[in-house]
């Protein structure tokens, strides 16, 4: 059915966006910006926007906009929206919000409902203005707007908080609580808006449609939740572990959004419930989550994030002025609602700005909305680009405001102070002394302090009590006048230094902390990351097989660390 | 660009054939039979062949010939077999052929040329008799015959050494040495006679086609893998962790594929050495090689295998002399090749057979082979649906035929012995024997003997010495005279039973097992599996919380067992 040729054109266009995607993804990452921007960026420059426009021979043959080559890319990206926002329902825990309680009803009433209000004021009285399509009818353009702005996207919250360091705080629970409220009420609302729409059956009458909506999400969160719970340990008890869940999950995924398609909201709806639905489930382990998680945040999420950018030009979509606007009314609308909301339930101060500015971004969330409701003949693609430049800003600014709001600091990982120069892959004294001069030279090189100087702090600490741990790991530090910054210096002794061990062992590795002198916290934290990190024996035995400073990272980070924060810590109690 | 009915049906369709696949995949595995069985039975049961015939009306409905659907459902197959074929090369090791050396060498000589010498000669002489396609080269379809009887199903084929227990010992590892060579040399001839038809560019001579494969196929080898070597401990390192090493693999997998299409040869070719390079790499990390594994091996392949069932009517298609004709040949050639070359190798008698029998199944390669061939209209439906059904029984065969020849038993393990009878959710005393008594009691419901006796004879056992372990569990245990076969009955105790262990620590786990008097080994391995099984303390803990018999046998199924017998126990030394 399909040629030779559209087998080639397929695998490169498909690998060309995932392959860019993951790309920028990963630098945005770097930046500490949410991957989702990366990936709009790399489709962007694959689509119209750019390669369109610089070079668009190349861009008509990798993306030909005939033939079987598109249909499938469409294909590819619905299948990955639908199994993404499986995930994104994974992510929700129905009994958090039941856990804050008050606090967390009223930040996400107030997060909702004024930006839900000023949404509906602007779709009702400007529609035009913002970029309504014109066969739509006003109160339904409003709705959409209102509950555009009203939404939240919990993943980047979520990895947001836990970057802060605040995920496990009361605020952050409360945060996540509320965010979860306004997601779920979000896509109801937005699932009544395309119901009455008439996207799937015209023939449907709309109350009908909007009826089955609610009885869908009624009998999904009860009647689905319980049964799912029940079918689980059995699945895992009977079929291949642990790929059989997988396929399951994927299976009743799809048909869950084939339902909601045929009721006449759109297939994610469905997907998004049914796995809020199953990953409520305590039987539900930790490795299928995520094994899934994984795959598709790594492969299906970038791809689908990329192939937007392949249908809209970016450029010509762009109108600043409707930009500002939106994005003015929906931040007011975001954070000024949600900070009342916190005020009302006794959150006071600074906390309730930081709980308002975490609500406002709406992430990848606000992306999929306004691509539907374009898809839907909603909106006109000014909107479009408008909601996803909104998106992207949002999701960008809410990290380093809440961190200035809060005076929070990002959580301080060993290393991070870690450099190629500060890495000495072998030491051959087995002299404690020895060691340190070592890797006080490094340290020196690294800081531009005098090698001496350090030296000797670090042995006076060292003589006072030895450092040297049960694990074969030894953590000579000292606090440092004059130091700027802090400096790991890690050095592996694969004969063993003589670190004068509580039980006699000899020691492996050893990670030289220097930290300024005025912060005394810091070495504390370090200190304790180090331990933490090098307590897993097939960590260690890693570490002691790395030969290059590349491979010393990789050894360094074999924990899920998103993950490990957010499951092992945390507030989830399964 | 697709309709809502459109989205609808894709979502369907995707679900029923990975539902449908997934469910009789299971079965086959229960029955102890390849998964791939099951997902092939799966599409002819939603194809022509079944559904088309019963119940034209939903076949259509659920799978249309015309329109955006098939196009998007052709397209998903072929990037789930770019994907398989890349997972099945990361199951090839190398270094395992080298390690066998000269007997390895000469079983798959033995078990390459005599199949390929037969299958040439019948391709050759009675192209018409064994389902050529008129207008193909008589050479071409007699090269492709010869390369489709010499092929071997490398993943099949370690399953079974693994099921039959024998994966690690010395003709294990000859097999698996014999089936990697088979498998690589079996896709270069093939991708040879593809080339030869010209199933890509039509401008490009064969010659050229030919020599880029080998090119292609030495450089992906040498530089290729040094490359990816070198590249993934910095991915590890700077890249998301698990997640980005996912990405990354899928897209070269895909380009690698792209350039073996451009090439002239079929996609599977360039992913399956991209796999076969990325596998090589001491760096992969057994994390990465696990998930892609399990979401491949349960969402991708039977997809792709469920498909196979959609386009190809096997009832028509089948055609009994011909089956018959190409399985004795094929049969023939492989096994009594193989076990010739075993000889020569050195190994006698019926080891010798059971290299042979166990190098017989071409399995899934044999199906994605004769797939190929069909598409390239090389071969006719007959001898397509005869290789499938080849395939399948080759597949199904070798195993119990192994088992019979070696006269092994397959690995016991002792949840096999566990029944919904004999688990005791909850015992109330702490005297071990009141908790001895009431597990005898379901023993002797569960096996027919007097519970009487049963007691006495482990009570007499506990007797001589505490069955008490220091993690909590008990093992009380007795050799029964009379019993048929194993009975394990196994208890919770959350107060804590004083079975007298060194540490003083009360047992909160009990697991009675009764072993007939004649099998004395039969008792020291389900033992040893008990003790191994309930080290872990989260196994442990998640056994404890069980309340039911799924539950229970979900908790004890934590470690993916197949991946765990081939890594931590056996030969490959990463």
């Amino acid at each position: 059915m399909l040629s030779s040729l559209d087998v080639m054109t397929i695998l490169l266009s498909v690998a060309a966006l995932l392959g860019t995607a993951r790309l920028l993804g990963e630098l945005a990452r770097r930046i500490r910006q949410p991957a989702v921007l990366g990936e709009i960026v790399a489709g962007v420059l694959l689509g119209p926007t750019v390669m369109g426009r610089l070079a668009p021979g190349l861009a008509t043959w990798l993306f030909p906009a005939t033939g079987p080559e598109p249909i499938v890319l469409a294909g590819f990206s619905h299948v990955a929206i639908v199994l993404y926002m499986l995930v994104a329902g994974m992510e929700v825990d129905l009994s958090a919000v039941w856990r804050q309680g008050r606090p967390a009803l009223l930040v996400s009433l107030g997060g909702m409902l004024v930006p839900f209000a000023l949404g509906l004021g602007l779709g009702w009285f400007v529609p035009a203005a913002v970029g309504a399509q014109p066969h739509v009818p006003r109160l339904l353009f409003a709705l959409f707007l209102a509950a555009a702005l009203a939404i939240s996207a919990l993943p980047v919250i979520v990895r947001m908080l836990i970057d802060l360091n605040i995920f496990r705080s009361d605020l952050g629970m409360v945060v996540v609580a509320a965010a979860i409220v306004q997601d779920v009420t979000g896509w109801l609302v937005f699932s009544a808006v395309l119901g009455m729409m008439g996207a799937g059956r015209e023939s449907t009458p709309v109350p009908t449609t909007i009826a089955l909506v609610v009885v869908f999400a009624g009998a999904m969160l009860t009647v689905g939740r319980w049964l799912l719970n029940r079918v689980l340990p059995w699945l895992q008890a009977f079929a291949s572990w642990p790929g059989g869940i997988l396929g399951f999950t994927a299976t009743l995924g799809m048909l869950s959004g084939a339902l909601t398609e045929w009721i006449g909201v759109h297939a994610v709806f469905g997907s998004f419930l049914f796995g809020v639905a199953i990953g409520d489930s305590r039987h539900l382990r930790e490795r299928t989550r995520v094994t899934l998680e994984q795959f598709v945040s790594f492969v299906f999420a970038p791809l689908f994030f990329a192939s937007i950018g392949l249908r809209v030009d970016f450029l010509r979509g762009f109108d600043a002025r409707l930009v500002v606007l939106v994005l003015t009314v929906a931040l007011a609308g975001k954070v000024l609602g949600a900070t009342l909301g916190a005020r009302l339930g006794g959150i006071v101060g600074r906390q309730a700005w930081a709980t308002g500015v975490a609500l406002s971004s709406s992430g990848a969330m606000g992306i999929i909305f306004g691509l539907l409701a374009l898809r839907a003949h909603i909106i006109s693609e000014r909107l479009f680009v408008a909601l996803v430049v909104i998106a992207l800003a949002t999701s960008s600014l809410s990290g380093p405001v809440l961190q200035r709001l809060l005076k929070t600091t990002q959580r301080r990982r060993f290393v991070d102070h870690l450099t190629s120069k500060t890495f000495v892959p072998r030491l051959d004294s087995t002299d404690p002394a020895a060691v340190i001069g070592v890797l006080a030279e490094a340290a020196a090189r690294a800081s531009g302090i005098d090698r001496v100087e350090l030296e000797r702090a670090v042995l006076e600490r060292e003589r006072m009590m030895s450092t040297g741990l049960e694990s074969g790991v030894a953590t000579p530090h000292a606090r440092i006048e004059g130091l700027v910054s802090p400096v790991v210096a890690l050095g592996l002794c694969p004969r063993g230094a003589d670190f004068d061990t509580v039980d006699g062992s000899a020691c492996t590795i050893v990670a030289l902390t220097l930290t300024p002198a005025e912060t005394p916290n810091v070495q504390i934290e370090l200190l304790a990351d180090i331990a933490r990190t090098l307590q897993d024996p097939r960590v260690r035995a890693d570490v002691l097989a790395a030969n290059s400073y590349p491979e010393l990272l990789a050894a360094l980070r074999t924990i899920d660390e998103a993950q490990h924060d957010k499951r092992t810590d945390a507030a989830r109690p399964r």
